[in-house]
């Protein structure tokens, strides 16, 4: 497969999966049991050729020939000609539905393995991958919370890769407060809804990709609670569909314009006006709704695809910083410039800027990131099994506990790190990585997004320390406190390195236990939440350290390439990163009200 | 001055020149003399008007409309109208000879007052601002090595506006080592050299916004000794001149194409050919230049320019740090978004998210980072005045030694840090600030290139660890060592904020001295510079707590906004910064060897 060795490495793709977590044993639970480590092999042999084959090769073009708008027909965004080919071919491997029942077509994976597969697509080419990442998303949704009906109607479609999906919750003056969504649905008699509004950031907003869109909307019924409690969750498609599931006449769903985007040009992002006028079917004024589940539970079930789809953030920035890191790394092994600082005779020719300590650190430093970003990744993909298909309630319980704290870092870390391993990728690159005609300026530039959406790193913290780490009396942090803790153990039965670096983890748990109960004890809220970012930093620091001790217990006495290369990483990150948490902790535990004293003006 | 106002703060800039470092007092020298603080004033006005004006308003069209390479006539890069007239406005005013000599037609400003001025042109538009900042630096550097006839030839029209003036050191194979420089310069029998050999990466190395391009190029005489001092420097125009200075025959120096850069796109980056043969003018082949001062020490005579060009690109990303700053400020105060996390009543009306603690930790950052980069750049200003003015000669030294170890500093703190600002500033304004329409992100983008030119991070921190500190057997470390102790001593007599910072700055300077004074005595020169780009950082938050401490004793007991301001951005330097270099420090005083151990397969 020429291509995908820049994409992800497969050889750690396999340690992570098999060596460390183990996913071949999944194949002994029921809901698994057609599968094989074979049948998991397979799948990625066909993820990584078809993102190296037919995903990577437009990567630049999606950048270079951004989406246009074309107002005819009420408004359209026009794409190039490679996405839906490459679109179609993901669709005809099923992975469109990998962890979805065989009853509605899909393929029963694992979301472990699911997650690896996903790392593929998205380091080949992060902005064709969204459409596929929204569709799926969409249709587990509706999998879990639509009527039968529903999943017949519009989930068939998309896993089929015949219809796409998207999530439209942001209005332009609901961003991350969507209390304030202000688009309406007015109950009509024949059950349906029609919904008037204007969404705003709606990525695959719009497209000609496949048959149908199917878009799932927040939106207020009148008369419902204020706020978030009042918000109503609605199928409305581009298209209506004739009772043969066909698409007909075009819904009042307009593409209003398309933002232009720092990167990840190539998936359309839209602003969509429903129920303006542009196309009305028949009947009362507004764009044609289904509700889905209850009444004002919407934002709870968006919340179900929204722990997914944070996880997701995180597997795309991983893998990201993934393919920067081994298009820096093969730069690096093959530019000559400079000699050792130990012999600097300018008639000996140029080293490879490997050779060049600096340039070490910043390739460590990618490693250790996007190695670590992807590893977490993967966890969360087997909690998710773990939570749905451990035989034992027990199991299901702590693995729901520990992906409920782990989801705000797997978003987080990974859109934090990645990003400044893009950073360092463009640095070790040079003048060469700052120009257009290498990739890795383009990968900062689609990464970039990825603190952003789905959540800020802001909102993420204030979701850590106010809410996941807290519920409960703090099971979720003392799940998390066990899980170090008991690597710690298995640790300092190990070697010099395990054992060294078990004491420097097992302070770091102790530390972030200690803090984030103060935290938790704090009585002003104001104060207690100022530095939850700076929280969430450090929380995301030591699961790392945890995730690369983990790693480094199991590749054991390796000694080749990956084995070593292990070792080197997790020497970096107990040495170079961890220690970074030890100024973070003081803060926080100072309670520091440097933000709340501050008056606005003084700014 | 509608406009300026989210460029700089002129406020801030009155407080740094005259409440800080006293610039006024600098009138009384004789170099000084027909300056006051009125013409400094005045002078400042002007700046702020023209890049207000003239170079604000195109500054997003330097982005979209990217200089194009034309094949006409032996290719040529072509720009957008309104580059021209700004340079024309800026060269009006006489700023390109800021600190030049009356006598060949410079104001003889302090440098102090020139870098500000520089800051406002930088702030609002660094690509065009770049043409002039390259030719005043080449005019500069053949003001102190170029013979008479060369500064009357080559410098007055570049001072007057008329010709422009390039830097060309770097070829493909020979970036970040010029040791490796393979143009030749032939002599001739009039005393005159042909140069053959291809450069690249040359900042307004192609463009018609004046009469004449002087490139400064590096080359080496054959039967010169081999690496760095083999190297001379010539003056190599575009077009030759006749004896009435008139440009006149094309030399032969062929654009071969334009790179395409992450940002920084209005300034042209040039590849040329000298010497082959597109432009051969009579005689012997090769482009046409003139030797500059003596044979083989043009590496000497550039390094003049390069601290000074160090400088200006510290000078550049602190401005691009302080308008991003200025711009998401701009924008926390004016967007409404959620509610007090005390007390989140969907019944309220949202709050701006100035008011959310994490809005005002990034706010403040950014104001620690470019006040605190603008402050740094300042000072260095400073001490070229008084390294050239002081009238005790143990002034200038010490002046010397200072600007000596704060270059790579003032070069590379503002590039990581003011860009880590422009990265903040798009979080601020979230999925807007990453979008085109609004200017952060293109902020962040020219940004990116400031840690790479002029010695990426690595090349500075080697410098800074290996030569300046370790020169003159530390006399430059010692400066600094009594530079911040002198602070420390005045703010132990200072209010309790004061006292309480003085204490933490004192322990750190004690840190950085220890640590660099073992590295210096450590025997194994790989091992000792290692980390010397950690070393870097961690001098450089050393540094601005230092510049932090001095404005927050420069304040005094001031009771408006600013005052207010510049301690809660020093309790925010010294809360959350300043820490970060303990662990820096003890991975430096480890002679930590992760990276030299390595083994690049395992990578």
């Amino acid at each position: 497969m020429p291509g995908s060795s820049q994409l992800l490495s497969r050889p750690d793709l396999d340690f992570l999966l098999h060596d460390w977590l183990g996913a071949g044993s999944l194949t002994a639970r029921e809901r698994f049991a057609e599968h094989s480590r074979e049948t998991f092999d397979a799948v990625l042999d066909v993820c990584a050729e078809i993102a190296a084959e037919r995903f990577a090769p437009h990567n630049k073009r999606n950048d270079t020939e951004e989406p246009r708008f074309d107002p005819a027909g009420g408004g359209r965004a026009v794409l190039h000609d490679e996405v839906r080919p490459a679109l179609d071919a993901l669709a005809g491997t099923g992975l469109l539905a990998a962890t979805a029942d065989a009853g509605v077509g899909g393929l029963q994976l694992p979301h472990v393995v699911r997650s690896a597969c996903v790392a593929w697509f998205a380091a080949a080419n992060i902005s064709t991958w969204a459409y596929a990442f929204l569709t799926a998303a969409n249709a587990n949704l509706l999998l879990a919370h639509g009527s039968p009906e529903q999943v017949e109607t519009w989930v068939r479609p998309m896993l089929e890769g015949r219809f796409h999906g998207t999530m439209c919750l942001s209005e332009t003056q609901a961003g991350s407060s969507l209390a304030d969504v202000t688009t309406r649905a007015e109950p009509q008699d024949d059950g349906s809804y029609r919904l008037t509004g204007t969404k705003m950031w709606i990525s695959g907003g719009d497209h000609e990709l496949g048959e149908n869109i199917v878009h799932l909307v927040l939106a207020k019924i009148p008369g419902g609670p204020a706020g978030v409690k009042g918000i109503s969750l609605f199928v409305v498609p581009k298209f209506l569909v004739g009772d043969d599931g066909t698409p007909g006449e075009r819904n009042d769903v307009v593409l209003a314009g398309l933002n232009h985007k720092m990167g990840y040009r190539g998936t359309t992002n839209a602003v969509l006006n429903l129920g303006e006028g542009g196309h009305t079917p028949g009947g009362a004024p507004g764009a044609v709704g289904y509700l889905v589940g209850e009444p004002h539970r919407g934002l709870s079930y968006m919340f179900h695809m929204m722990n997914e789809a944070r996880i997701g953030v995180g597997a795309g920035a991983a893998a990201l910083g993934y393919t920067a890191y081994l298009k820096s790394l093969d730069y690096a092994r093959t530019r000559p410039q400079g000699r050792p600082v130990a012999g600097r005779d300018p008639g000996q020719p140029q080293v490879p800027i490997v050779e060049h300590a600096d340039v070490r650190r910043m390739l460590l430093a990618q490693k250790s990131y996007a190695e670590g970003a992807l590893a977490l990744v993967l966890y969360c993909g087997l909690l998710l099994d773990e939570q749905e298909t451990d035989p034992d309630p027990a199991g299901r319980d702590r693995a729901g506990l520990l992906l409920d704290v782990l989801t705000p870092v797997a978003k987080s870390w990974p859109s934090q790190w990645c990003l400044a391993g893009n950073d360092l990728a463009i640095q070790v690159l040079g003048g060469y990585g700052y120009t257009r005609e290498y990739d890795v300026e383009q990968h900062y530039r689609d990464n970039r997004l990825n603190p952003i959406h789905e959540g800020t790193h802001g909102i993420q913290g204030i979701d850590l320390l106010g809410r996941r780490t807290a519920a409960r009396d703090g099971a979720g942090l003392d799940a998390l406190d066990g899980l170090i803790a008991g690597t710690v153990a298995r640790a300092r039965a190990g070697g010099a390195e395990a054992k060294e670096y078990a004491e420097d983890l097992d302070a770091a748990r102790a530390r972030l236990v200690g803090v984030t109960r103060a935290l938790h004890a704090e009585p002003d809220v104001t104060a207690r939440l100022a530095n939850a970012s700076i929280h969430l930093e450090a929380t995301g620091h030591v699961v790392l350290a945890w995730i690369w001790l983990e790693q480094l217990l199991a590749a054991g006495d390796r000694a080749d390439d990956l084995g070593h290369g292990k070792r080197a990483a997790a020497r970096y990150f107990f040495r170079y990163e961890l220690p970074r948490t030890g100024p973070q902790f003081d803060l926080l535990a100072a309670v520091d009200r440097t933000t709340t004293d501050l008056d606005p003006s003084w700014l």
